[in-house]
């Protein structure tokens, strides 16, 4: 008997209705084999990027049934939703540009040169798309990390086709855009199989292991992804799989600029937090606070604006199980405050709050160690520090991160005093380095890096912006192929407008 | 008491000098952390191509003492180490010219945009190094793909400091090419612990693990490679492993091309196949020859040019042994035959030969799986195929492969024909395709892709030619950083006038 997929409400932790079954391995199968029977249709960048317009379009036109959808399985609130769906028709589209105008292609051509050691022959190289991709759904994004997200989008992008591992928390919105996606495509041409969807932990790891999927995208937990890393490593022919796992996403405020805007600081901390019920990777998760006067009114802004901040239901019962352990292992700890302690809130919501720490504890091996581990959910450690030297000796004692943030004075952002060094130390910590802002937020763009050293991400990737559809593609050379046989994205005479290294040089 | 290192000579098996002691896991600690320590001086890339290129010229300076090492350790010959000395000392100033172009920074810039969804803040983003590479080094190429070859080369330009395992085969030339670099460091500043030189299979086992060391390149077994890439995989912190591992290299000959031109394509293969004793990765191993008058004729041709062949010297004792054992193994196969039989010559020599079956043997699996595999040496597989679907139903259960080869006829190279549609079949298996020439011979290029689906490598990217650099690199973005604090790569009036993607466009 398959075991049912019920969908949830987190607000009341009722059952909703049965959405469908968990996928069996031979259904996985049949999943994989129609998803790379589809890899054909997509061969054509025009038809890619046509593709994701009319999936953007159709999406956006469903928006009410599927923000309703969304916000009864997650309890996210509509206008979070509304925003996050946006985001993601925006997505789809960049993805369309970035097909089109082809950069992402990696064209290189030399003609023979007799010139280098050894002569190089008539070399033409580019990318092609690796194969099915396998997608892993994340909770705490419906919709831009889901079945239509990011990875989903790039995988697009770069001409593979997608089985979606839905997430357990919204399969009945998952059901539904991918119904969206599959009108999208037959509207191309493009067969439905080209979005396949399973539900279920074992259909998971069927998935990652089957022999058609060539890559994988994960956004979840450390041990989630690590135990799907491991299975694509240890396959008989590894896979890369790209995973998104964790982050404490620190943030270092300096005494010059604690002394500057104490209050604003810690308001603007609040928000990053608590945004979202603080159920965001880069949720700020530790924050190094001087110790002093400065650091106090700090404290105390951030102690007032989280006071004020309204309980929020968590994804599901076991994130809200998690977070109350999380915060129980915390505050047990000798010398561990909460000026505002983050618990349960009624029986299905929790209210957020902080803890504080002398940042003293945080820099050698211990118990405290479990302060430098990520707690999803509404709560951040303020770690109060007596001078540079024991912050900088709790940073480096950091695993790798998505985010890492820097509160500068304005004079130090001008570049008098320690800015550049501080920028410099926080650079090997993660993929994106903040200066006066919060790592909540994460824009769409070119520039984008969402990724960071383990167990940030798996791989040197990134899962949000340009370059993500990277990820998807494996170059290719040919060599002494007479022009009448290379495909066009290989011709002397550019005939798509692509650019390109040409013997060299770099045409655009 | 620590296992010595011994230079053998493979022309008699004697032993020539102990070099050295096998590396204890200390002494693994001890260059790692030197080479650790050396990265801040490799951060300015104007000193990484000063260094780049005056390890060329030295390399260069001291070619007749290293030539004659080389060969003592190898016996590959004069002619070919002096050709791939000079490839190294290119491939070293090639990797100078590419860090100084800058292109491999990959920096693109974002200014703040409020009509994207989400608005999109001032962003930065650029290739940073990922620290300390390890770099084991190949037998076969005791220059390009050893202690100074191309993970070496492409590591320095990235910035990343190394520490190689060297290969047993010729562990005093690796000492010399070590002392070489170093010197050249040294002229410019750079510690010497930049490049790291350790002996010893288990001294290769604690350098993959070791938390410092952020990747890993390697050339050489699969299974070698596997149990290296596994060990990287299961690190409590996974770190990217670049291992070109195996290949089988397919060579398809249409029926008209056969008809065309016997003779040369058997010549040519027979030179293909026999270069370097067989000893390459890229070497011809499977070709799909028609039955009928047209493959027989080249079938006499490739018999009478290996027959032609002398005998050679292969790289160490356990190589021949394998090589023998492979032989008798595919020999004893019923259907199989062997016009001209590969096996030992004299005590220290193995000559040339090449084995038939017909390819309807090749189409399910069973005992014949085996011809699909690499016999490292001078031997390759003729398979004689009835039709295109058998030569199809053949290439279709290949594995991954550094190169595949199709020889076509003048038409069909002209686009009349099957060209294309081949040069399509061909893609998926192979990350270099050529038309009417042979894989051996690499050349280093920007077009270059030494890489191919697993297990000619075990991830997407290359070891040979521009692009190898970006293995070593990981993006970081910059959020909201002024001006004054960023590095001048990601500065708006670009001062050092790097190529980027400034606000969508491509600045070149």
């Amino acid at each position: 008997m398959a075991a049912p997929v019920w969908s949830v409400d987190p607000r009341t932790g009722k059952q909703r209705e049965q959405v469908a079954v968990e996928a069996t391995a031979q259904e996985v199968d049949t999943a994989v084999r129609a998803a790379h029977e589809a890899r054909g249709a997509l061969a054509d960048r025009t038809v890619r990027a046509a593709f994701l317009r009319t999936a953007a379009d159709r999406l956006q036109a469903a928006r009410d049934q599927l923000v309703e959808a969304a916000d009864a399985e997650t309890a996210l609130g509509p206008v979070r939703l509304t925003g996050e769906l946006a985001r993601t028709c925006y997505q789809l589209r960049a993805f369309a540009d970035i097909v089109d105008e082809g950069a992402f292609l990696d064209v290189i051509i030399n003609h023979p040169d007799d010139t280098a050691t050894p002569p190089i022959p008539d070399l033409r190289r580019h990318k092609v798309p690796l194969g099915v991709v396998a997608v892993y759904a994340a909770s705490n994004f419906p919709f831009a990390f889901s079945v239509a997200g990011g990875d989903t989008a790039s995988a697009f992008g770069a001409g593979c086709p997608v089985v979606v591992k839905a997430h357990p928390d919204h399969p009945a919105l998952s059901e539904l855009v991918a119904k969206v996606l599959r009108g999208a495509a037959a509207e191309h041409g493009v067969p439905e199989g080209v979005v396949g969807l399973v539900h279920g932990f074992d259909a998971g790891v069927e998935l990652v292991k089957h022999p058609l999927v060539a890559a994988a995208g994960f956004t979840g937990s450390v041990r989630g992804g690590r135990a799907l890393f491991d299975a694509a490593a240890a396959r008989p022919v590894p896979i890369p799989f790209h995973g998104e796992l964790g982050s404490l996403n620190p943030v270092l405020v300096t005494e010059a600029a604690a002394t500057e805007r104490a209050e604003a600081i810690g308001a603007g901390l609040a928000g990053s937090m608590t945004m979202g019920v603080g159920q965001f990777c880069v949720k700020p998760g530790l924050v190094l606070v001087p110790s002093g006067a400065a650091g106090d009114a700090l404290v105390k802004s951030l102690t007032e604006a989280v006071g004020d901040t309204d309980p929020g239901v968590l994804l599901d019962r076991r994130m809200r199980d998690n977070f109350l352990a999380g915060i129980a292992e915390r505050t047990g700890l000798p010398g561990v405050d909460s000026p505002v302690t983050p618990g349960a809130g009624g029986e299905h919501t929790v209210s957020a709050g902080f803890l504080t720490v002398p940042a003293g504890k945080l820099t050698g091996e211990g118990a405290y160690d479990v302060l430098l581990e990520e707690c999803f959910g509404p709560v951040t450690v303020v770690a109060r520090y007596e001078d540079e030297a024991e912050a900088t000796a709790v940073l480096s004692r950091l695993p790798g991160n998505l985010t890492a943030t820097v509160q500068l004075s304005t004079e130090e952002a001008a570049g008098q005093g320690r800015g550049a060094a501080l920028l410099a130390e926080l650079t090997p910590l993660a993929g994106r380095v903040l200066v006066n802002g919060w790592p909540t937020g994460v824009a769409v763009a070119p520039a984008q890096h969402h990724g960071g050293p383990y167990p940030a991400t798996t791989s040197t990737s990134t899962s949000v912006g340009g370059t993500a559809i990277e990820r998807w593609m494996r170059p290719v050379a040919y060599q002494n192929a007479p022009e009448a046989l290379l495909p066009p994205e290989l011709r002397d005479d550019n005939p798509l407008g692509l650019p390109r290294r040409f013997n060299g040089r770099l045409e655009r």
